[in-house]
């Protein structure tokens, strides 16, 4: 009788300050349908885009021990703001293999940017932290890289107002900053933003192409567990469990409009 | 020789969920100059305005404790979130004079407003809680009570952008709500919203008073203290020392344009 890895059961772990990470989750559903999911939002914490490194590290410790203790074979840190500041001392903290949304979208925009100019947009802690720009240099590239905030995207998506000339005028105020840099894929540096995709790639150029981290972490999850023999290859039910620190308001709302379905399994935990 | 009250010496505590209660303060050191201050932004915690109940009551709630131990003789919840769901709770609580900022706010739009139609803006959680229309109720008024979210208000402001074509359309967009209600008073329910004030009244009538909560609670504690006969008389020297649970991204940018000067004596401390 063969034994079967019981890590390939095994639900992979992702979390976010709050809801915005369920773009990232849709993604990854879609990606590796037989796997299970648990999804961690930190909404008694939301956002961490504007709280110090610190702060975001110690929230990001709590939830790591969270999902020990559940047994998730992977983690992702579906929040940029985490990627930025706690993946490192994380990655160093814990055995269970992690990815973080910053690292892929940066390998995958050096794929496909020939010329080396490449943009990148987030709230004003992801950018702050020059996270990304790091990244190309870690990777060895010596791209250039211009990173601009963009700080009312997060509301304006929130507010529903996506598809409003407001939020097309807001963009392009913002998208200006790009102008003259001649950038040939722009990464989309907060799991919000893939919600004002359209809008976004509407005031630029179609040969600028749009970089959606959920795709790009989904795409390197799935060969790392084919790598580890740890997918789960199986047709099982694959179940989603929802974990939140707090019910904010328009919950249901907002998870429907980033997860594309009504979120159910949402238990509420105390704040970690 | 004549006692003096110690308590005319003791601090007045103020606290906001972040910098935005700042506007408080500098209303109130307009009206009380002789009184020392304690501001407490739980900026690891903001907004306050996205979470539940019970997690704003529990904040408020080590806030209070917090004054408790630096004997100030008043509190100020510059907040209009924490005003609207945490004070009821936190008066029963605490022996100490607490003031909210919905309840001045609302006694000043009756004392201007015969028409008896008035409108309100705040935040989602401020506007859901209907903390306003239950004060017209409570205060036995039969008042029409238009109130209106503008959740990209508080962006518009971090970002700078008040003076914008944007931020007018923004504000025309909201503000459109209350075009059939012929209102004679709007209260900024939310700390923020002073910043924007000139914004806001270029899109309304000069008829309709804007109301803002700093001035009205001010004017409030002024009249309590002095009936009390603990207001700081004496020509001392004020003193205003700033506790924050986390240094935000724009702390000091934000922190001078609610205060209108740079901010001193500021101390971290530990979420509380």
């Amino acid at each position: 009788m063969e034994t079967i890895n019981p890590l390939k059961k095994s639900p992979i772990g992702i979390f976010d300050s709050g809801l915005g990470g369920l773009t990232v989750l849709k993604s990854l559903e879609k990606l590796l349908p037989n796997e299970s999911f648990i999804y961690f939002g930190d909404t008694a914490h939301v956002p961490y885009g504007s709280k110090s490194a610190e702060t975001v590290i110690r929230y990001s410790k709590s939830i790591m021990d969270f999902f020990m203790k559940h047994y998730t074979k992977a983690v992702v840190i579906a929040c940029n703001t985490a990627s930025a500041v706690a993946y490192d001392y994380l990655k160093k903290m814990y055995t269970i293999p992690l990815f973080d949304v910053v690292t892929p979208s940066v390998e995958y925009s050096i794929k496909i940017s020939k010329s080396k100019n490449v943009g990148v947009i987030g709230t004003y802690s992801t950018i702050k932290s020059k996270a990304y720009t790091k990244m190309f240099k870690k990777l060895g590239r010596d791209y250039k890289v211009k990173e601009v905030p963009c700080p009312l995207f997060v509301p304006l998506i929130e507010e529903g107002w996506v598809d409003t000339s407001i939020a097309k005028n807001i963009v392009e105020t913002y998208l200006n900053e790009f102008q003259h840099d001649n950038i040939q894929s722009l990464i989309l540096g907060c799991t919000h933003y893939p919600i004002m995709a359209n809008t976004i790639q509407s005031v630029l150029s179609n040969k600028i192409e749009l970089i959606h981290s959920g795709k790009t972490v989904g795409n390197k999850l799935k060969d790392f567990l084919i790598k580890q023999n740890i997918e789960n290859s199986i047709n099982s039910e694959p179940s989603v469990k929802f974990y939140v620190t707090d019910f904010p308001q328009k919950f249901d709302e907002l998870g429907s409009r980033f997860l594309g379905r009504h979120l159910k399994n949402v238990s509420h935990i105390n704040s970690v």
